[in-house]
């Protein structure tokens, strides 16, 4: 199943290389949680987002420098002076993120409700409900491709056009917008990487 | 690596067959949480124990009954009318948590200090930090094995007495001290399942 090969979180540690564009930019915010730093933002069609970096990833170490106990501030300070050839990161899956699979329902639907990308509450006896889909959840992806700042009606119809089968990427609500509050609501919802990961 | 196959937390659901013991009961009491049913203690050497049942696993269907929007109350009270013989549980393998793996740094230590089995701080450049653990999030697991309600230094003796490689399972604290709530302290202490998984 392609939805669920590109939403699995992967265990272990991944390295990434980025080079800055001409406008010295690689298209990534961040924010502190619990002495990690957490993507916060990736700027659709940068670097960040054509190597791969996602929402909720967890950066571990910047150009052999371990970042645990950084605050966003430093961490922004710092890329920013890195030499725009040749960043290394060391990076965590989606550390705070789960996946659901799901078969659809006889009428097409999984059977949660939500609200600005948070789930609310659980239909009787769904696919939702037989799967331990929990409400204080935000719907981070759809079968592995971002829907942070979408509107609830684009969400929905990537569950509607989408497979049979559908896996969904979770992440708890008080992380969540634990994460998400210091960025803009428009920059997320009109620059965030909505894109469908070519993987 | 031994430690990591029992921490190891696996995809998908499993089903698990229980029979209640002599004094009618199955070892087992559970938590609500955003709709979810979740267990929050295992009786040592009780029937749950033996079935491989863990703290922290979001139980799905007791008898072809899907628990989603249950309460303690609800499930507890279903379990105590169930026919002894067999019970079947459809089970999530506790979704909340997620695992580390480190190498012992050359002191032999992880480098993350816990009270209470709370993580409270790190150690700079330790295997800890660099490995990406966090803060407020609370200890469950060293190499597979719970030490939910273990004394922090008998959980100190595991990770010390344990091998190079150190596995440990962490959920955030605010989950995990909403599903212990209700548990007496004295019961976690004393008759909490800290056995080491046969697998």
């Amino acid at each position: 199943d392609v939805g669920l090969r590109r939403a699995e979180i992967k265990d272990g540690i991944r390295f990434v290389q980025l080079c800055k564009d001409q406008s010295g930019m690689i298209g990534l915010r961040v924010r502190h949680v619990n002495k990690g730093l957490f993507v916060a933002f990736v700027h659709a069609n940068s670097p960040a987002s054509l190597a791969g970096v996602r929402f909720g990833d967890q950066i571990l170490q910047i150009n052999d420098q371990t970042v645990a106990g950084w605050d966003n501030d430093k961490a922004h300070k710092y890329l920013k002076k890195c030499e725009p050839q040749k960043i290394t990161m060391a990076i965590r899956d989606r550390p705070f993120e789960r996946t659901i699979t799901m078969h659809k329902d006889s009428g097409g639907t999984i059977g949660f409700v939500f609200k600005n990308g948070k789930i609310n509450s659980l239909v009787k006896d769904s696919s939702a409900a037989r799967n331990g889909v929990l409400t204080e959840h935000h719907l981070v992806e759809v079968n592995g491709q971002n829907c942070v700042g979408l509107k609830d009606e684009d969400t929905r119809e990537l569950i509607r056009s989408g497979p049979e089968c559908i896996t969904i990427t979770i992440m708890p609500s008080f992380i969540y917008e634990h994460i998400i509050k210091c960025m803009g609501n428009s920059l997320v919802k009109k620059l965030m990487d909505h894109s469908i990961p070519d993987w």
